[in-house]
């Protein structure tokens, strides 16, 4: 009846396999540093909302590997004692810090890191990705088409359509710090505070008689929360005037308001605008139209475009899965290791791919806003140990085409980052996600409205200081044997 | 550490509040009869493979309420007392039937039917939907991949990039069914056997000072299993001929031959096949190329047609959130009604979209084989009680174009949903999943070449009984109030 009941063997088997192999190379305590970052934003969009972490503290606190667990991987027979051993006794000691939850984030930069032994940065790696993967997904979808809205209410509809169970509850979570209003999942309500809503399905009509019995049955048991589905027959002919009849015959006499009605299918312009013809004119204008029925941020805003009589929007299988681009791109990469010595050694990952080149070195990246607008102005992407002085001007460049440069002045920086583990100790405390759901919408707002433009939006900058960027031209002249046009310094 | 605890409140909020509401109007027992079908299949391909069954049943088996889960519930201050406790004291009694995971099943028909008590149906028809269109999408794009691949082995590799836990456990099971040679997902091999497999990560080549190093300390752990990453640099210049030196320093000495080398960037044509003459050159026809990197069925079949020199492909993200049509639309619609005297009455629900029309009755498919062939000539829906005999000539007819007829003889016919539960206790034995991905190849071969192509497939006969047509087209006339051209009578 549980779902998974374990998540510790919900890892990469290669993962295990290297970090057998680590452990047997002597490398087992040998310290890493991975970062995860993402290469582009889904649909196209200007930035993505930061979500997931909550479920990856909540893996990484109680990382253990229970006997039976040691017991089916012994069985494979290709790890070793020791390391079995190693796995028996785990426990978790690495560093971590993270971007959190709800903040705008942006290609390239690490939104987690990792330092510590690569035998747990390894096993660890699936968990962090698939998990922030998957709620940043979904957070960046809302947020969308809560923009779409323009302040009128989202509600998540889609578990139904969802990957899933994880996909549904961690899903409607997800959805909510992007900014949607509740969720039809029940299950979220109770693990997380998101509010449960909905209407009443077709069945619910097809099970009386008539729809206009279905509809007082409805009425006479929820006077007060009566929100009636009219598409069932015919929205204009049947649906909305068996819902007033009903709103006259037995909400009236009870001293009740109607809700809302639910319009699921045909073309939602045109019947929410005869709708709300047909409502007024009962004497009902405070009678809300939701619509529902494979919606989006682009109908959405063709539907207000055209005028559409809608005050709420149920949004199913286009959010919860974001069909349109449904797979965020994080990745986990080595940046630097530690030698024998303590001194950490930068890494890097060329590939045949130049868009899949990895940057180097323990980093932190920087937010810079303007002190007078509060907006943001651009992300900067440092050495761990490098500080932004606020005092001083500071001039940005492309780290691809260096020429392009600009001083900025009057600015605060943040950094992005938060710690969340030290050596393994939890040190962090996730808000809850009607917090988070405010911060977002608040971050958002220091976001130019160019790089929050759907389609073609500006590409807000995130860029290298100069000391990163000389180590990168560093390591790619020495990897690749020739020396690249160097950044004019500063 | 565990994942989701608990279902039983995975379920649409409106589920409870329309329950409710049931049991309120004295509808508690009152029996329904819902069908789960979908309209099309995803990518617009000629059938899709159901799958999830088994996670529904997992569901099902032992769903109950907890103290706390009413209590949670009880705190919305809306269910009566005598319903929460209805759940306190929750005994499933429904009829299930269902599809077979590993079927290839087409839009329209009846994947799955549930008779019982409508406070019952009503409150699983959110798993039931999730967990049957999460895997049948999951198996139907596995199934499109692995026919791609013609052959050569196809192992889902997307954990990291699944919409959730979930999605990467279930979605392994399901990408096995559909055909699938294993997975990267080291827990879905221990909960349903799916083998666990994968070569290296770009950290192990980075962990060491060179990636010769890395690979002759691989080598030397597995020699038996070596299959080495060479992209981490560059995939001619440096990794396969790395690869080749560490088999020969390190491999050959040990009597031992290298298993493969895997091409994770750049172009994969190209590459595999230097990398196959350099291999062959230095004298290891034998190891095999795996290739990966945002694969899927039209890349793969693209660079078979070029002559890629691939022999295993590691498909992720496009397989493991079906990323190009990622939503599988199965639906769970109300079909009859079970009257007080005991007879069921048809339901049918209209809406403002023809294409959502749904059809009446409590029913059964069947499937028609080809004595001779083997091959599936159409599936025919009747009502429940109506036998096809396959002794006599059968008439299909289209029933949207009831002139399209086709008289066929020598066939055999299988009823194709299974009784599942009766009256709540379970009847039926889920296969292991090897043995479910048997059937699904076996099942698969019986569906014409004009049906499985990837664009503009042949459409598969889905047809009506004759008594059945009569039926939808008797209450059409009735709820539209005019007559439809009647079908032409055998």
């Amino acid at each position: 009846m549980s779902d998974l009941k374990r998540l510790s063997l919900l890892s990469d088997y290669y993962e295990f396999t290297m970090a057998n192999g680590f452990y047997e190379a002597g490398l087992a305590d040998r310290v890493a540093c991975f970062d995860m970052f993402f290469r582009r934003v889904p649909d196209n969009g200007g930035f993505a909302i930061m979500a997931g972490l909550q479920q990856v503290i909540d893996y990484l606190k109680d990382l253990h590997f229970t006997a039976e667990e040691i017991s089916f991987l012994k069985g494979k027979g290709i790890f070793s004692d020791g390391f079995l051993d190693y796995l028996q006794n785990f426990q978790f000691c690495c560093d971590v810090w993270a971007v959190p939850e709800g903040t705008p984030v942006f290609p390239k930069e690490p939104i987690l890191t990792v330092r510590g032994p690569i035998v747990q940065a390894a096993i660890i790696e699936t968990m962090v990705l698939l998990c922030i993967n998957h709620q940043s997904l979904v957070a960046t979808k809302a947020n969308r088409i809560v923009r779409a809205a323009q302040g009128r209410d989202v509600m998540e509809f889609g578990a139904r359509r969802a990957h899933g169970t994880a996909a549904a509850v961690y899903g409607a979570r997800a959805a909510y710090i992007g900014g949607c209003a509740g969720t039809s999942c029940t299950l979220s309500d109770q693990l997380f505070g998101v509010p449960a809503m909905g209407t009443m399905a077709h069945s619910w009509v097809q099970m009386f008689d008539s729809e206009y019995e279905a509809f007082c049955a409805y009425a006479r048991k929820y006077p007060n929360n009566c929100s009636l589905l009219v598409d069932t027959y015919n929205t204009l002919k049947s649906g909305v005037p068996n819902a007033i009849r009903c709103f006259d015959d037995v909400l009236a006499p009870m001293g009740c308001r109607p809700k809302s009605i639910r319009i699921d299918s045909g073309d939602i312009t045109y019947l929410s605008k005869h709708a709300r013809k047909l409502l007024d004119a009962a004497g009902y204008p405070d009678c809300k139209i939701i619509a529902s029925n494979s919606l989006d941020e682009y109908i959405i805003r063709d539907l207000l475009i055209e005028g559409a009589k809608v005050d709420q929007f149920g949004v199913g299988e286009r959010l919860v899965t974001a069909s349109s681009d449904p797979v965020f791109g994080g990745v986990y990469k080595l940046c630097a290791v530690e030698k024998p010595d303590g001194t950490l050694r930068p890494r890097v990952k060329f590939s045949d791919n130049v868009g899949k080149i990895t940057l180097p070195c323990f980093k932190r990246t920087w937010r810079l806003f303007d002190k007078d607008t509060g907006k943001a102005i651009a992300d900067v992407i440092t050495l761990h140990d490098e500080k932004i002085d606020e005092g001083r001007p500071y001039e940005l460049f492309d780290p691809d085409h260096t020429w392009k440069r600009k001083t900025v002045d009057h600015f605060i920086a943040r950094s992005l980052c938060v710690p969340i583990f030290k050596k393994g100790a939890l040190v962090y405390q996730s808000p809850q996600p009607a917090a988070i759901r405010d911060y977002c919408a608040e971050q958002v707002d220091t976001i130019w409205d160019e790089v929050q433009r759907f389609e073609n939006p500006h590409t807000y900058y995130v860029d290298l200081s100069q000391k990163l960027w000389d180590e990168r031209d560093r390591m790619i002249s020495e990897y690749t044997g020739y020396k690249q046009t160097p950044a004019p310094r500063v």
